[in-house]
């Protein structure tokens, strides 16, 4: 574990640079200050980047609209990879046909909807359409009522053996400097509890987050995992996953993790990344072009 | 584990009998059809009777005009033993001024409110007074919004370091013949594991409860654990608490666990009763008297 | 949460004073530095204290024994209680005949040994008299072949349905100020995942425990909770416990948990004592007799 | 889910199976009966296979040379991947130097040395070396003492802020046909909850298994995620891990999942295979040739 001061050095040494969303480019108060000279240098240097997040709220292109909007036009479509992705995969191999009831927003569900399927909120199961539901899914804490809501998906996955998706693993998420909120990953785990099923989870620390980038990354060039570097704020998701995907790893004390404790919960928890540095913008002095 | 036909032969061996109220004695659709007879009998015998129960919603004298209202004076105020009484004891003993915030109903709050303390429902926490909440109780999934207030519990936890206290340890409960509900209990479970802390839970299995039970027997008889017999429908509260506790145990089959998987239960968990009754009502037969 | 330099002041405020043992009284390295005092005082005063122990790989007159070697004569046999008794008590009540197999060493079966069961440790269960087993102990980490018998203690629990009782809900114990031990309270719970089944725990933080002092205490005076403070090292056992039994607690830093580290995991945790002192060392200073 | 009468109808719609091992192909007491004419179809068929096993305890090499001795030469080398091959890829990824310290026989370790890297049991780690440990490999149940081993790893760890790796997450493994034996996998865990760090577990149900399996594939053929199919005894491992992957998945009725409970512990779990089949033998009848 290498302490680093400016995060250009970093991306000096590989080839791609994989970054988590939240925590590392945007805090709840908009873009981290001077990120944007991140992705100048990535350009400048022609580097490859990519944004791995555990948001499934919205469609890759929904999200690099809201770059845009901050001011970061770097963060197109293409580079955003995030766990509804892999949610929307699991559908098209997995669920030929009928109906998959879900929990979140009208804007989570129709990104995830695929051919010769069906998506409605679970509010709308009932008697006469619950045998044809053959997928429940857990896009986002947003959009639907939870005390209604939460309980009718436990009865739904009482009556129906089929399988349950959290497109999130997230439990919480930042709201404000002071204040959290619970995650529909938070609210699945609640239900996994009850009914005693065996949910599917995509999204970091597991390994076919950081698979579904590396295929892709693989798709137009020839790096091996030894180039890429994972950069996060978060240990038990970015770095445990990173490492154990077999990439290095940057802990950025900018969002989750605070320098004050970052070694206490380094030794605490065993995940050990590869450097930690204040945060992933770069630095380029006044005289470096 | 002996099978018996007759709960009347069970009655005959003990001196206090300690009931479950769900699923023992009454269900959503009402009392246990022909209950009535055993408390019938219980009196007749000089035998002596309390309910046990994790129902923290209402206090015992609300409980109690619930089943004079069914057709069952026998159960009284006095009679009934709930994880509610355990909160507030341990209000009265440990929290000594301030305010108690809580989740729940209402009226599952004007029962637990002591001397000194003053009781608000989360939602009325605010910046002003919250460094005066001293405890948070958890005490029914009715009464608030579980949105806004289940998101404040987490960020009150987060900013003070106070007791949270489960006045139910269940997780769900039976609604109707289908379907069940999400219980308090699994609502603070999934808080406590977002916020990390560790939280009091009161009610079966737990041993306090039965303790509890066991203190009001010998303030006015000299019996020991030898003379009283736990009933209930559940293996995981009524019978592991009952039998840790030293008590015979008996395993009712008109709630929670039905007669054609109690034995695969029993041998999966290794929870056995003392017996297995269909139900806990006595038949006196035509010509009992 | 009130810090205290002078654990006299606390005694001077209780009836009766509930003491851990390890962390508390000794050490890997014998007793702690002065805590003859603080004995001498209770005396004096004529308060009333026990020894509440998760320890029960020997029993309370073994323990007295060996404190009365190390220099402390004041703790008799009939103030030590252990999770040993509670389960000593649980075979008493509820198993009736046949063979206990335990895991631990011959002394600490001894203890458990009670009128019409046969102990065996679980080395002896074999094909002739596996089913006549009928409870299995797990007493002390020391005493058997881990690979052999803890093997053999799954495949007993496989094969009979019948109580496992843990005897010491610990998981690690300090073995020297550097090192700690796996207790037999991980190595079951180890099991009991394996097997699947619901193990009965005796030991803090566990009200059992506490209201087996409490009833003993109550056999000869008339005290109430709040007249009694439970002074222990661990947050997560004697702390908590205490706590959620309705009495008064005192951590001390003289074993498990450090002075550096004690907010950080009391705010980390949510287990908060009533007082925060050094030691349980009465310091009297020059002049006090 | 469909059930399937002979193993060949599904051969006859993909393009690449995935085996389980134990439970599929072999058993405690030898190979599956008739498992030869199996490997005879696919091999006449030219479909690819692959066993995908949680068998870390020795390499391909050997493991392919046990299959010989059964009498089953289909099944070489360059055809087996296991948890170990991926515990092996991490310590060539993420260590560069040092010392590996593994629990387990010589032949498990000798399989996972890497250049750079020095490979030590357990029980060699001393104050003189215990600085240069950068690693410990969890590999199997056999080849060291329990007790004394098992207790140097949890202070191995304590003391290290280094990486522990889980290279078979199974809990325990069938012995006999009534005996399981404790493996390597449950061994972890409960060190893992002792020293509270995160570990890194290579093996099914964890996608990074199948991904390797895929990406071997991907090396030579064209094949997609639609056209290969995973065969396992095992809901929580291989049906789980191949579904979650997006594979179409078969139940075989051969290990440890039995037909009189197969239906009971989908319906419990949640967990559906695509396909239900006795085992994967396929027959050919007296007249397919």
């Amino acid at each position: 574990m290498k302490r680093v001061d400016n995060f250009k050095s970093i991306i000096d040494q590989y080839e791609v640079v994989f970054f988590d969303a939240f925590g590392v480019i945007k805090t709840y108060a908009g873009l981290v200050r001077g990120i944007e000279s991140t992705f100048d240098y990535l350009q400048q240097q022609k580097k490859e980047y990519y944004i791995v997040t555990n948001d499934a709220s919205r469609s890759p292109e929904q999200l690099a609209t809201a770059y845009h909007k901050l001011g970061l036009p770097a963060i197109t479509q293409d580079r955003i990879l995030s766990s509804g992705m892999l949610t929307k995969e699991y559908l098209d191999l997995k669920v030929d046909d009928g109906i998959v009831a879900y929990l979140g927003t009208e804007n989570s569900a129709h990104y995830i909807e695929s051919s010769g399927l069906h998506t409605i909120p679970v509010s709308e199961v009932n008697d006469d359409n619950i045998d044809k539901v053959n997928a429940l899914i857990f896009l986002d804490d947003e959009g639907f009522d939870w005390s209604a809501d939460l309980n009718k998906a436990v009865n739904l996955l009482r009556r129906r053996t089929i399988p349950a998706i959290v497109a999130n693993t997230d439990h919480a998420y930042p709201l404000t400097i002071k204040d959290v909120s619970i995650a529909i990953g938070g609210l699945a785990t609640m239900i996994e509890n009850i009914v005693g099923k065996k949910f599917i989870r995509f999204g970091k620390p597991d390994s076919q987050m950081f698979m579904f980038a590396y295929d892709l990354v693989r798709s137009h060039s020839s790096v091996g995992k030894k180039d890429i570097v994972m950069v996060g704020d978060t240990l038990n998701t970015d770095i445990l996953g990173g490492n154990k995907f077999g990439l290095d790893t940057v802990l950025v004390l900018s969002g989750n993790t605070r320098a004050s404790d970052a070694d206490t919960r380094i030794t605490a928890t065993g995940i050990v990344p590869t450097f930690i540095c204040d945060s992933a913008v770069v630095d380029l002095g006044g005289f470096n072009f």
